[in-house]
Parts: structure tokens; C-alpha cells; sequence
């Protein structure tokens, strides 16, 4: 075991010798940012070893005490750097005492949660009620049980002919509740599969009964306390998801369990597990009460994380041909999960649809119920993969787009979350090609601040649709994404830099990284690859149908509410619609998981629909490949500003990308 | 830390200072009898302890290696034992290194299990049913998940055209399962509540489905293991209930958990489940199975160990009014109660009647089914508490009598449970007095075995009836059960001791106690409390009832196979029928869990008759008091044999007793 302190954090404590410096650091609460789960391909997690910090309290050199340079990490570490002690964390080894400092770009966490609940309107009809009884204490002529005088309560007092059930841990502890109560106790009854169950006795009467409804992202876990009875939001709150130091993205995170088959899928489960009972006691407290008031949870998320959550080995789930282990709905006690919430309280796990479109895309389906509704509807929800589902109340279907990660900021070179120093706004100036950007955190623009106080640090998803849209705005880059020949003569900003052509959105000395932040060849392509296969999901979907265009677009999702939407259509993201019937409604899958929690009828909802919609594998359509060739251009414009002006008027884009 | 060698078994092990020896006897695996619970009123505990041993190993004297003596000691031991070193092992306390000899009359267990499954005749219509089923995999274009998978293939193959739920445990193991196994596959689906449910799935096709109905008694639990398709029994298996070293009978296992708040109840509640869980795995290894493999378990037992299985605090089924914490039945996953079956394996516990007359008599109550009858009949079920249940299909009540534990041989000078050395079968000569009996274990009468070897131990229940009868029937007592004034002057073996008057079965060289084992006034008396207690309860319930006679009577459970018809009419233990009317139907609470277990509409009829049975409450009925006096008598003869004669061939004693 080796001392290892982590700078400039100051956590520290011992691991095991040949510990990678990314566990050592998970191990000891230091989050490392790890995006591709440890295969070495994003050189994310670069971390410096200190050394010599030993050697002024008297201890030898560091040097020897970390495993040797293994060449995997040249492709990360140039030669400047290796000579300053930079090491990849998820290959150096702990051989000895260390001191590691992690660099700002390295560090996870810090984001800024963009989940809050939205104002909708849901019908109350909670599968819990709760109600209060006064029982009479029973007599040597009236020695009837325990259970059955409560039973027998809820039937004089209420009109419950149906003898409920009751839960064994409940039942349990009837006994001491109900005299220490003097017989007055809120009797929880659970009726979420038409079979009645008492979940909680509470002594006196109770004045609330609180649910949650969690949308567990693949970054961020947001979580709405409820009142189940006036369906009132008493508070909410969100973390980063605790399985990101496992793997930044779910392809990772697969990655992550399958190399570690001796736990790695407890390990997932257990961080996401602890992390919901963190919030959930966070959450209660705020407001005066705890956990054990939890009466039922109800959760949405992706494939991926539902079979994480569950704790089912994610393999079969990420190899072809992606069969999920269920589609359906679950109630499965908490107890059983290890959430720590009322003795019997319930969780619902909203249904998948599909191998890539999980319980979250269905949330967002209930949300905005497409199937009541006449209107040719196209809603996307932007995450990881793009889910998309199209139709109405004749027809719905619904398809995922392996956009990759680019439109979250990931694979693209000063790509990074929504966090503070991320450019997430971006202008172009066409004549000069000067840029002004602002960043989360930050109320002014890049121009109105001196220099050194920006703080730049990289550019979120939001920010990336911007930038390439104004690139093609100003022509700096073509309708084929490329860079226009001969402009980095004329431009500063616009040079060659180890990646091909690339424009400089960020000087160094703007930055809190100490490099300069710029757009490269190969961000653009990454955007054009994603947004491709969105706007070809999209219309193969719509040939399907036999659309010729859009009622409306929606775009669910954080990342949707933050994108602009003329941006989006400059680079031509979705098929065209009026720009007013373009719009974001934030984050659907939570409203939809806070639905289900309130309105029973909403999972019979959920079940129906995630199996009544059709899902369309877009790699096995013939046509894909083609439109997704097509769709990978960017909108040509006759004119930079007069004629998009005009498409965004309602003449629409769409044609252009054909021309 | 101390170290502790109990004698004869050699167990040894360190525990802490200040324990009581009969808990570091415990600790260590060796059973000591304590049948009052640790309240110092038994005496049942006494331990000699062995001075000097160690200075033999040059370890000072044991004699002050072990607490005071105390003055409660002086009630059980005399003067002479004292000086030989004995002591109560519940009162003396660990205070250094000691040896310990435990008499063979203090130890517990090595009891002769009594609980065969009867053939009866059973429908076999479970609520677990096995299907095998051959799936598709899943391809590109037929991605359909595993479980959707699995609910198509059982409609398809099996018609089942209700989806059943999924157990969150067989759920999480599935999609490794199922290609383990190639898409072949046998399912198990539970449906005991309506709501179908699959609670296993085994790779191949399996042979056999297995299901345990097991019976906790106070002393014993029974196992059977049976295949759910054919009903056949397996194997049974039996032991002694592990609660027994806290206490024997009923009342002192509600003591222990009470004077134990803290993990009182804990400590029984573990107990039994590890014993079913140990006894699980014997009975299915036996056969080649494993207890894995067990999908379903049906249980009785009385109320109170009820509710130390459920780990239900049992203080207020202890005290007045005696309200169960329920009465109905319960269907618990068995991981709930940490027993280690199937993963999604159920437990069904059979309900109960009232506070005194639990889940093991509906067991005897739905395998007699006298609901289903024309005749009047009285079922009797000896344990510690007498339970009784008279009536037909018109009518049927129960009571409950406060036998003590007389006939099962507690609060006898030289009761013992059946185990061997334990006096069963009993002869008095009406001229001689002399006495000719059988023990246990061997196949001979005591007076064709040389005395030496004879290894009498103590009195059984079924020898205690014997006893009291022929003492009766030989003319020592008289009705009123008191000793004939005057044979001790002509007989040696009726003489006065420490409790009055007393009668020599056995003398000290036909035992391996090294003590006379007889019979005094107080035995006597404590009978009489019991079998008139019965007595009286059958007479108030065909006063309730109007009934003039009974047709027949059943004795139930492992005593009722062995008490003798004749004896138990002589003594009048219940009222008369003729003698081939009264017979005895074994352990019919086992049969009861049995049925229960391969037909669920016998749980149905469980619920039902548990509630529609009459419970009478003897202790406030006022015509007891005064039956119970009256009963308490023996049946007054005419002469001793030629009447007794006519009596058993159809006349009845019944007319007698009143006499």
C-alpha cells in the first residue's frame, strides 16, 4: 500500500501497488475525467506527477514511483509535456508514495445542471394513497388481529371493500407502530399492478406523501420531489451521474463492465444506487422530511443505464443485434435495489423501446403524448445517441441516430459538458472573422470582459452548433465543411494547426487552460457525421410515413433547450419547418418520469406506447446510407444573409440540401 | 476472554467474562436444556463443574473461576450435589477458565423425530408451473428483448396468453441465462395471487420442480420435499427447532425476546431460518438437487413461532388480549427472509385462526376438512397448548386450552421429551404394584433386559398418560388423584419424597441418571390440569354447539400417534366415543402444509376457514370454571377391570365422570 495525495484537491490516502493513477483516484474521491472507459483512445485523463514533493520532507523522488511510459501515451503527451510529468492516469501505475496533480481540463465535475422541472399540466392519480384510521384497541372479546383491524378501518372509514395486502417488512413492524400510535396511524396503500398493498403505517395523521421521479442522464441524474396527493414539485435537485468516472459516455460504460466482468456491473450499479440515496436524502431534508418518507420512485434513462441500474450485464445490450433484456415496465420493491426509502416502497422503471431507445425516450413520449395529437409531430431528444420518434395518432416510429458524442461536446477537441468556462454562445463577425463568444458562467460577452478574466476553458454542445454554423455563415468553410482555400493567408485565427485547417475561437491568454481553444477540421466533420445521420433519420422516417414535411419539431433534452434554433436549421440539423414550429420543451423524460409518478395512467400509457411504436434500425434501412451522404453537407445559400433570412421566413432549407 | 471445555462433547472455544455457562454453551454448539427461558424455574440446566481438572495442566483450581453461588440455586440443587460441584448453568457465570460436565439428564437434543408425511390423498394443482420452451434468437431485424422473448414463446408453445411478470432477480440473470443455454430454456411461473410470475428460469429442460412444506414445532421441524408436477414426497427430513436453547416451550421464547429488546427477537428469528435453511439444503443434496433449486415453500407453525419466523416482536401475542399481528396468510419472497432458495422463489405462510391457535391447526383444520363433513367430530391437536376444533359443515369453533406442558412431558420431576431412554409404554400388576415398562430406543420390555442396560432416562408424554392411568387402574390413586392412604407402608415403590407422595418406575440401576425416576403427586396433579383443561374445553364447545355426543374423535400431531386410546380414556383426556371413533391421524399440521403446497386451493380454503372458524375464548366463558373442576377428576370405576371392559366396548365413560 502507497501513500497517494492528489493535488490541487488535497485528497489523500493509500492504495495498492499497480493501482492505475484513474482508480487511485476514483478510490480516493478525485474525479478524472475518462470518456473513452480506459481504452486509452481520448486522452482525456492526463494527469503530472509531482515529483521531487517528497523529497523536501526527507523522502526520495517519485520518479521511480509510478510504472513506466508506455507508448500508447505519445499519442497524447508530446515531448514538452512528458518532459514536465505528464502521464495518461488510466495507464501510469502506483509503484511507490505520489503526489499527482490534475490539471483543470483533466477534472470532472462542476457542471452546471440544466434540468429543472417544467411547468405541465398532469392529471392527480397517484398509484398511493394514503389514508387516516382510528382503530378501537383490541379486547379479550375482540381479539382480532392486528392487520385485519387495520383492513377492517379502511373499510368502515373509507369504503375499502378490497382487502389490501401488506408488505412483509411493513407487517413486521405493525405491531410496535400501531400501539405506540394509540391505534391513529395514515395507512399507505400501494395500488400500481390492481392488486392493493400497504406500504407504510405512519402513527397520527400524515400531511404528506412524497414520491420521486428520477431522469438519470448519462451525465446528469435530476431528481423532482413530489407531493403525490396535490402533484405540487416540492423541490428538486440533480448530480453528476456518480458512474461518470467509469466512462464518460454508454459505449464506455458497456466497455467499462465487460472488462471488468468480476464486478465491473456492480460497481455501475452500486455508484448510480448510492448516488439516487444520496439524493434522495438530500433532496426530503431541504424540506423537512428524510428518505423514509420516499412512498415510491418512479425512473427513466437510457438502454444502457436502465440495465446498469438493474444491475444486468450490459454485453448482450452492446453487441449486435442489441436485444435489451425487457422492453416492459417493472415494479420491483426499493428494498430490493438497496434504495433506502419507505419500508415498502415501490420503484417503477418506465419501459424501453428498443435495444438504443430507452425508458427516457419513452418518458418523452408520454410527456408529449404524439399519439393524442394530429399533427405531424418530429421530436428529437439530442443526448449521446439522437432518438427521434415521428407520426402522430394514425402512426408512430421512432429510430436512434449514432450521432456520437459530438453534439454533447465529446470527440471534439476542446470539446467538454456544459460546465463553467464552456463557450456556449458564438458570433462571427463575416467581414473581419473576428469572434464573440460567451461562456456558462459568465454574464457578459468575450468582448466586454479583459482578457485574462474570461476563463475559457472549452466549447459545449451548444456552442459547437454554433461555431459551425457561423464558419459557414462568414465562409470560412464550405458547404462540404471544408476550410475556403487561401483564408488562412488573410486571417490570423485561421491556421494550420496538427489536425488539418483550424480556426482559433480562443487566444491562450483568454483561456484558464493556457492554450489556444480552436474549431478543427476534424470537429467540423464530427458535427456534420452527427448532424447527417439525425436529418437522415428524420427523413427516411418521414418516407416511411409518407410525409412531404413537418407539423412540428420538438427538441427534448437539455441540450435542446440551449441550441439555437436558427443555427440548427442553418446547418440544417432537422428537415425544415416554420421556425415557430421549432421549439425546445426542456427535459420531457423527466416530465415524463414525473407523469408516470403522479398518473397511474400514464404507465399503462408508457407500456402501450413503447410497444405500439415502431422502431426503425436506420442501419439496416438501403436508403440510409445515401441520405445520410446527402445530409452531411451543409445548406447552401445563394447568399450569406438576404436568402437565409428568407428560409427562415418559411421558405425552408430543405430544398437547398438537395441542390 | 475465556477458554471453556464442555464435557462430555469436548466442545471448547474462548468467551467473554461474565457470561453464563449455558450461554457459552450455546456459543459453543452444545445444548443444554433450559426449558424456562433462562427465569431460574425449571432447574433443567444443571451443570457440574469440574475442579481440578486443570491442575493437571499445572492450571490453578477451577474454583474460583466461576461466580457465587447463589441462593435461587438451592431450590434444584441439594446440599451433597452442591458439594460435587453442580450448579444452575443459566445463573453461574464465566469468571476463567473452566470445564464443565453436563449431566446427560441436562442435555438437550438426540430426540426421536415422530413427523412421517402421511399418505393421504392430494390434488396436485400447485401455483408453480414449469414450462419448456425453444426460442428464436434475436437477429437485426427481429431485436425483440429477452423477456418479450421468453412471454412469446410461452404463448406460443404453451398457449399462455396472460404476460407474466418477471421477478427483478431471475430478470437480472436472464439475458446471460438464456444464451447460456442456448434459447432453450425451462420456466418457472408462479401464480399463487392471481398475478402470474416467472421465478426461475433454468437452462435445458428440467425433470423435476421441487417445492418444501414444512411444519416448525415448538420442538421439532418437519420437512417434506415433494415434486410440484406428481406430488410425490421426495424425501423428509427433520430436527430440533434451534430455538430451542432459548427457551422450550412457547411462553419462554416470548420471555427470552422480550427480556432481550434489543436482538431477542433477532437471535429467534435467525435460528429458525438458518435451521430451515440447513435443512433445505440436506433434504434436497439427499436426492441430488440443491436447495436452489427448491421454487416454493408452505409453512406452519403456532402463533408465536409465526411470529418469530416473520421476526415479528411477539410481546403483545403474550399478553392480553393476545392479538396476533395477523391472521391471514402470507406470500413473502423468500429473499426477504434470507432463506436461500429458487432467486425468485415464494414462501406462502398458511394463516392463522387466533392469538393461541395458529397456522399449524388450519394446517390439521384443511387436511381433516371437517367443513367438508356430516359427522360431528372433535380434532385434537396436543402440543404445548391443547387446540381444539369441533363441527361439521354447519358449524365449526375452536378453542384453545391451557394444558401446560405436562403432556409433553415439561414440568414433570423426570419429564423428557421422546428421545431415547425416555419411558413410552407403561404396565402397572394391580396385585404386585409392580411396574413392567418400554423406553424408547429399545425393542424389549424393561424386564427382559438386564436392569444395567435398560439406559431409562426419563418419562415421555405418551409414558406420562400410561402412568397416570395404570397408578389408576392398579388402584395407588384415586379419582381425585391422590395417593391410596396407607401403601406406602406395604409397598417400596409408593413411598413420600421431596414433593409428597411419590411412586418408583424406575429404579436408580435400570437409568443412566443414576436417580429413581418416578412418579409424585405433583406429575399427578399436573396431568390432571391438562387432560381436564381438555376435557372441559370439548364440553363447553358441544354445549355451544348442542351437541349430545361426538362421532368421532382425531388426534392430531406427533403425541396424539402415540398416547394409547385405552389409557386416554381411562384418564379421560376427552369426551367419550367408541374406541374405534377416537384415532389418530399423525402429524396432520404437516399434512395440512403439504397439501397446501401442491394444491393452492386448499390456501384459498385456509384463508376461508381460518376466519370462519369460531374462535371461544375458554378463560371468559363462564360455565369453564366449573366443567374444569368437575374434569379434573378421574372416571370413577366400579371395579377396576370388568367395567372398564364394558366402557371400551361402547358404553362410555362420559356418563362416569359426572358421576
Amino acid at each position: 500500500m502507497y501513500t497517494v495525495i492528489f493535488q490541487p484537491s488535497g485528497s489523500r490516502g493509500k492504495v495498492e501497488e499497480g493501482t492505475p493513477v484513474l482508480q487511485a483516484g476514483r478510490d480516493l474521491g478525485v474525479e478524472i475525467e475518462a470518456i473513452c472507459g480506459e481504452k486509452r483512445t481520448c486522452g482525456k485523463c492526463k494527469v503530472r506527477v509531482e515529483e521531487g514533493f517528497f523529497e523536501r520532507y526527507g523522502i526520495e523522488s517519485a520518479a521511480d514511483h509510478v510504472s513506466k511510459w508506455r507508448p500508447v501515451e505519445e499519442k497524447f503527451i508530446n515531448e514538452k509535456r512528458r518532459g514536465e510529468g505528464y502521464r495518461l492516469s488510466c495507464t501510469a501505475k502506483v509503484e511507490g508514495d505520489l503526489v499527482i496533480f490534475v490539471p483543470e481540463e483533466s477534472r470532472a465535475g462542476g457542471q452546471v445542471v440544466r434540468k429543472a422541472a417544467t411547468d405541465r399540466k398532469i392529471e392527480i392519480n397517484p398509484s398511493i394513497n394514503t389514508y387516516y384510521v382510528e382503530l378501537v384497541p383490541p379486547t379479550l372479546h375482540d381479539p382480532l388481529g392486528d392487520y385485519e383491524r387495520l383492513v377492517a378501518g379502511l373499510k368502515d372509514e373509507h369504503g375499502l371493500e378490497e382487502r389490501p395486502r401488506i408488505d412483509y417488512h411493513v407487517l413486521r413492524t405493525l405491531p410496535d407502530v400501531i400501539r405506540e400510535a394509540q391505534w391513529k396511524v395514515s395507512v399507505a396503500i400501494w395500488d400500481g399492478d390492481g392488486f392493493p398493498e400497504i406500504v407504510k403505517v405512519t402513527p397520527g395523521k400524515v400531511e404528506r406523501s412524497l414520491g420521486l421521479a428520477v431522469d438519470v442522464g448519462t451525465t446528469t441524474v435530476a431528481a423532482y420531489l413530489c407531493d403525490l396527493h396535490t402533484g405540487e414539485v416540492l423541490n428538486t435537485d440533480s448530480m453528476m451521474n456518480p458512474q461518470v468516472p467509469y466512462g464518460e459516455d454508454v459505449m464506455s460504460r458497456i466497455t467499462y463492465a465487460m472488462s471488468h466482468p468480476e464486478d465491473g456491473i456492480k460497481k455501475l450499479q452500486d455508484a448510480i444506487i448510492e448516488g439516487i440515496n444520496t439524493i434522495a436524502a438530500r433532496i426530503t431534508e431541504a424540506v423537512g422530511f428524510t428518505h423514509r418518507d420516499i412512498l415510491e420512485m418512479t425512473i427513466v434513462f437510457n438502454t444502457a443505464m436502465h440495465h446498469c441500474f438493474l444491475g444486468i450485464y450490459p454485453e448482450h445490450l452492446g453487441l449486435a443485434p442489441y436485444a435489451p433484456a425487457l422492453h416492459h415496465s417493472m415494479n420491483i420493491k426499493a428494498r430490493d435495489l438497496k434504495l433506502d426509502f419507505a419500508l415498502g416502497a415501490n420503484v417503477f422503471v418506465l419501459p424501453n423501446e428498443a435495444g438504443f431507445v430507452g425508458a427516457d425516450n419513452v418518458g418523452v413520449l408520454i410527456a408529449e403524448a404524439p399519439y393524442n395529437q394530429d399533427e405531424k409531430v418530429l421530436i428529437i431528444d439530442i443526448g449521446t445517441n439522437g432518438e427521434l420518434i415521428m407520426g402522430n395518432r394514425k402512426e408512430l416510429i421512432s429510430s436512434s441516430c449514432a450521432t456520437g458524442p459530438a453534439l454533447e461536446g465529446a470527440h471534439i477537441k476542446y470539446g467538454m459538458r456544459a460546465a463553467p468556462g464552456a463557450i456556449e454562445k458564438i458570433y462571427i463577425n463575416p467581414e473581419t472573422k473576428e469572434p464573440r463568444y460567451k461562456v456558462i458562467g459568465k454574464e457578459e460577452w468575450s468582448d466586454q470582459i479583459p482578457q485574462g478574466e474570461i476563463g475559457t476553458k472549452g466549447i459545449c454542445g451548444s456552442g459547437i452548433i454554433d461555431a459551425i454554423a457561423e464558419l459557414f455563415k462568414a465562409g470560412i468553410i464550405d458547404k462540404t465543411g471544408k476550410f475556403v482555400k487561401g483564408m488562412d493567408e488573410q486571417y490570423e485565427r485561421i491556421r494550420r494547426g496538427d489536425d488539418g485547417m483550424e480556426y482559433v475561437l480562443a487566444w491562450a491568454d483568454e483561456t484558464s487552460i493556457h492554450q489556444d481553444v480552436v474549431i478543427t477540421i476534424k470537429d467540423v466533420r464530427s458535427v456534420q457525421l452527427a448532424k447527417g445521420a439525425l436529418y437522415a433519420g428524420a427523413k427516411i422516417m418521414m418516407q416511411k410515413l409518407g410525409y412531404e414535411s413537418l407539423d412540428k419539431v420538438i427538441l427534448a433534452g437539455a441540450f435542446g433547450s440551449f441550441i439555437d434554433r436558427e443555427e440548427s436549421l442553418v446547418i440544417g440539423m432537422f428537415p425544415d419547418v416554420p421556425i415557430a414550429q421549432a421549439y425546445a420543451v426542456g427535459n420531457a423524460a423527466g416530465d415524463g418520469a414525473r407523469m408516470a409518478l403522479l398518473d397511474k395512467t400514464k404507465r399503462a400509457e408508457a407500456d402501450e406506447w413503447a410497444r405500439k411504436v415502431e422502431y426503425i434500425e436506420l442501419s439496416v434501412e438501403p436508403k440510409f446510407e445515401k441520405e445520410f451522404m446527402m445530409a452531411m453537407h451543409l445548406p447552401h445559400m445563394k447568399d450569406k444573409f438576404g436568402h437565409l433570412a428568407e428560409v427562415l421566413e418559411g421558405e425552408g432549407l430543405d430544398g437547398l440540401v438537395k441542390a
